[in-house]
């Protein structure tokens, strides 16, 4: 298991509501990867999103989010945090 | 006061040692513009390091970041989280 960090572009003007309703779709099928979304941030004005999860590997991560109907741009293994 | 995610490319190689000490450059002068950095994440295979931190504005973050050696390629206001 290992921390990472996706990027979504492209979700210009997402709201609160939209962003909750992702990660509950995230969150509902997670267990089947063995990955926990931890905590997502959105800027609604650049469309970026940024997911933080612990996962047994990035292609698991991607998995979720295909299925949850939003495919990252990016995922990055983030094996150091302060 | 706001939250940020800001983006740095370029840290190939960037050891556990290197972030706490990029970390601790920051939080030693990050009262002087009103921000706080939370957390940080390295992916050293890329080279890229988020940093969360809330602050003012995105300008304050990026000159307490300028001032301790470490400019960031991207800063993006994230007023939405889950």
């Amino acid at each position: 298991m290992g921390m990472y960090m996706d990027v979504h572009r492209g979700m210009k003007g997402i709201t609160s509501a939209e962003l909750k309703d992702a990660h509950a779709a995230d969150a509902a099928i997670e267990k089947e990867e063995g990955v926990h979304f931890e905590r997502a941030w959105a800027d609604p004005e650049s469309g970026t999103v940024y997911c933080l999860s612990t996962a047994p590997s990035a292609d698991a991560v991607q998995r979720i989010h295909e299925r949850a109907g939003h495919t990252a741009d990016e995922i990055h293994a983030v094996p150091l945090m302060v």
